[in-house]
């Protein structure tokens, strides 16, 4: 197959190989060389007429097109998206599975209601003055002395480089503080130890004040300078979680409906081919999550940008499509305020490969989040309590992201990426799908799926899509993923980090 | 002792412990409850005259104090600095000891001149991507690997947070680079292996091409997906570092003199008694060291905030001073994008325990610096090449601001901590110094020296300051800190992070 079609309507098509001149493409001839992941016009656009891909406009001729022409930078041009966004015109209808034909996955149903997909108990730290005393408590806890304890999957340290020299108030506080309830009670935790140093910015007990959490078998909190040093720490913290330990090994995995799964869609190290064969095998997997009564979490702000107009009309209502406005409103902010722009996209990088607009970007990245209607908007590392494809704000830097998304309750993560990611997580699993099958192969022992087949095979987004569902029901019973049987997921929790750091 | 004098002309001392009215305080009377750490009047200052503590205003009678009267917020206004700063106008001599008679210290010499205080091989990161890599190559090389080779201290690994999602150039870009760089020549380090993942926006073969730094025996590079996944990298990482070690082994200690010393001058975790009794005697170690042409390097700027006028009377010039007030107005100007302030000290909890306005307690943090005129200024983590007292712009925060005096080339750190605090650094180690006795006692374990001894028992700060003086040279040799005793600083490499997080 030397090229893709994303949809009837659209006016290009993607070379899947580089393609010498008078190459037979569809109905035409190209007209040149058109580099692997680059665009050839089927039909002849005229000056001002738009370009379709994905069944959207990604852009406008600036200068007449023939068909079998490459299309890019040199004759399209962007116009930016007009303020006046919809809300709720593009709502497809979701066939919901009825309830007692759902899929069910074996989960660790908790006392309030929610569901795991694993059993740890957590080392949550409020500052990295006690990043140190919460690894060697973890550390003690090797498979050795966990060995008794066969339904405990670990003791996992959340460590991280932040919690003070930060403002005590404002957007990067109230993150922080976010994410780390959202640890705390997270649904994969059967117990949590919290280890702070006494004297930081990010107080515990304001954490605790704030949120009533109450201290219990399951959940206790300690300081470095109340206990007196460190080595004191390490051995109060070793016993705490040693109590843990038998009332946590209590957990049993019983049949759970796939609507308690809370997946987070994600993607890193993108390329060509990202927005074509990963993203949207993804993104049918999240309908087919959907139809079961489960929720999707898309994320990446930036990577949005210049697509909001396309989600906001799939909000189910104007409120829905406002949060996500006002998120793009802060971003544009944000990174003016840090002499940035959201307007580097595409980068160079992007471009080599054959992505010409910024719409043509975020179409791609948004395909991850499939087709159906969407039902919440959520600050960072807030709880996501809406049911079906939801939206989080977080950067698009992978461990940052992923880490608003679990402190949301995502009980598992799905990642696709072009370049080959060695990303894993704690104590939500990652299950990691390439985009290409060279990657796929020559990573073999990082990647569960090759969406590559699209391509290279002709397998189809449909059946990709079912592969990736599948895999979710099977990680989420218990199933290692790949990254998680490499033990990853140790040193990539990383709270988003919003100020100064002073 | 009830009160501290810091200078004979000073016009208020400060309370040892909690006064009742009509206790004798030299020649005066408490007229009313003194809290401890407050200042009390040993003169009468009318409205209008200054308030002079270290030798230096720090306020002005904001209405007429009879001696015995207790100063403080109610009764002193604080004048903002005027800009007509002055350079060079109080350059106190330093009496240097002649080359033959300078103290030595047992270091490694390395090939390029430069003495490092210990033997590590290191693993530098330059994304979060390749942080597990990272750690799984630092821990095969456990105490039994290591046995043969006596005379390397460790493999570490730094491991971080960011180096992607981030623009790729300006400040936050440039001092990550510089940070890499400085780890990656650091005199400490006889080999360094730098693993990234391959798409990070931090490439590190930019930062090769930028230094000018070539492959070797004993200088490695390698990316993830270059490496084909997490497997073959952590093998053939382990490989790469195990072929170094019988050549870090070959290093051996021999006499160096204190000149080659480099201190990082370091508070954190501050309290009413850091500016009276730690912070002046780790001042005073500083100018023995700087006697012997050894390198202190004060940071932190938001904590010299304030005073930075007197450090630009101690500049050896002009273009030293204009440097620091350029860091200065940087600063102003970040806190302002990102909506705080420089102007938020002393904070609620410094004025309950005493201090009264910004320049008392940023003189209390300058004191850490002693006396000898700042012979140079530096932006973070840039290469310190000044002998003498130096300065070097840097968060207050402690595990960033350490990591770029680290990766300028401080071979030491002394810390002074009156919470308590439990860090630790590799491959420089960390001493600290507890700014008082019922905090050193408390945590014992984790103080190398009692400073509260000044109060608690009437040790002079001289007496004091060569006790750390001391100290610098028995651990420069190979004794162990507390802190590296405890096996900290593997956790507390925090690149400090500038821009926005995309
Ligand atoms: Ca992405
Ligand atoms: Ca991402
Ligand atoms: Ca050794
Ligand atoms: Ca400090
Ligand atoms: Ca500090």
């Amino acid at each position: 197959m030397d090229c893709v079609r994303l949809d009837p309507s659209d006016n290009v098509v993607t070379a899947t190989r580089s393609l010498a001149a008078n190459t037979a493409i569809e109905s035409v001839q190209t007209s040149g060389l058109i580099p692997s992941g680059h665009k050839i016009a089927t039909a002849s656009i005229n000056q001002g007429e738009a370009v379709r891909k994905y069944a959207q406009v990604i852009g406008f001729a600036s200068q007449d097109i023939a068909s079998g022409e490459h299309v890019h930078t040199h004759n399209v041009a962007f116009r930016a998206t007009d303020a006046d966004y919809e809300f709720a015109t593009d709502l497809r209808p979701v066939t919901a599975v009825p309830e007692h034909e759902r899929d069910t996955f074996m989960g660790f149903r908790r006392d309030n209601g929610s569901v795991g997909t694993r059993n740890y108990i957590a080392i949550v730290t409020s500052v990295n003055c006690s990043a140190t005393a919460a690894r060697m408590i973890a550390d003690h806890f090797t498979p050795d002395v966990l060995a008794d304890y066969p339904n405990v999957d670990g003791v996992a340290a959340f460590v991280h480089g932040t919690g003070c020299g930060m403002a005590g108030d404002g957007d990067g506080f109230e993150a922080l503080q976010r994410v780390m309830w959202g640890y705390a009670r997270h649904p994969n935790h059967a117990g949590v130890l919290m280890v702070g140093l006494g004297c930081e910015m990010n107080q515990i007990d304001w954490l605790l004040d704030a949120w009533g959490l109450k201290q219990g078998p399951l959940f206790q909190t300690m300081n470095i300078q109340n206990v007196a040093g460190l080595r004191r720490t390490v051995e109060l913290g070793i016993e705490k979680v040693a109590a843990m330990l038998p009332l946590a090994n209590q957990a049993k995995r019983t049949a759970c409906p796939v609507s308690e799964l809370k997946v987070a869609l994600q993607c890193g190290g993108s390329d060509a081919w990202s927005g074509i064969t990963a993203n949207p095998a993804l993104g049918y997997a999240c309908d087919l999550l959907v139809a079961q009564g489960g929720t999707g979490v898309l994320a990446e702000t930036p990577e949005v940008y210049g697509a909001e107009h396309l989600l906001t009309r799939r909000a189910i209502d104007r409120a829905v499509g406002d949060k996500l406005i006002a998120l793009i409103r802060w971003w544009e902010d944000y990174t003016a305020r840090n002499r940035g722009s959201m307007d580097n996209n595409p980068s160079p990088g992007n471009k080599k490969g054959g992505l010409t607009t910024i719409l043509e970007k975020s179409l791609g990245a948004v395909a991850k989040g499939g087709t159906t209607p969407l039902t919440g908007v959520y600050r960072y590392a807030e709880q996501v309590t809406a049911r079906g494809f939801t939206f989080m704000d977080s950067p698009g830097y992978d461990p940052a992201s992923v880490t608003g998304q679990i402190a949301g309750g995502c009980n598992l993560v799905c990642f696709t990426t072009g370049r080959g990611s060695a990303f894993g997580s704690k104590p939500s699993p990652t299950i990691k799908v390439a985009t290409n099958t060279e990657m796929a192969v020559r990573m073999s022992e990082d990647m569960d799926v090759d969406a590559g087949t699209i391509l290279s095979s002709g397998v189809s987004v449909a059946e990709k899509g079912r592969e990736i569902y599948d895999l979710f029901l099977r990680v989420a019973s218990g199933e290692a993923s790949k990254s998680e049987a490499q033990g990853l997921g140790d040193y990539e929790f990383v709270p988003w980090q919003i100020g100064a750091v002073m």
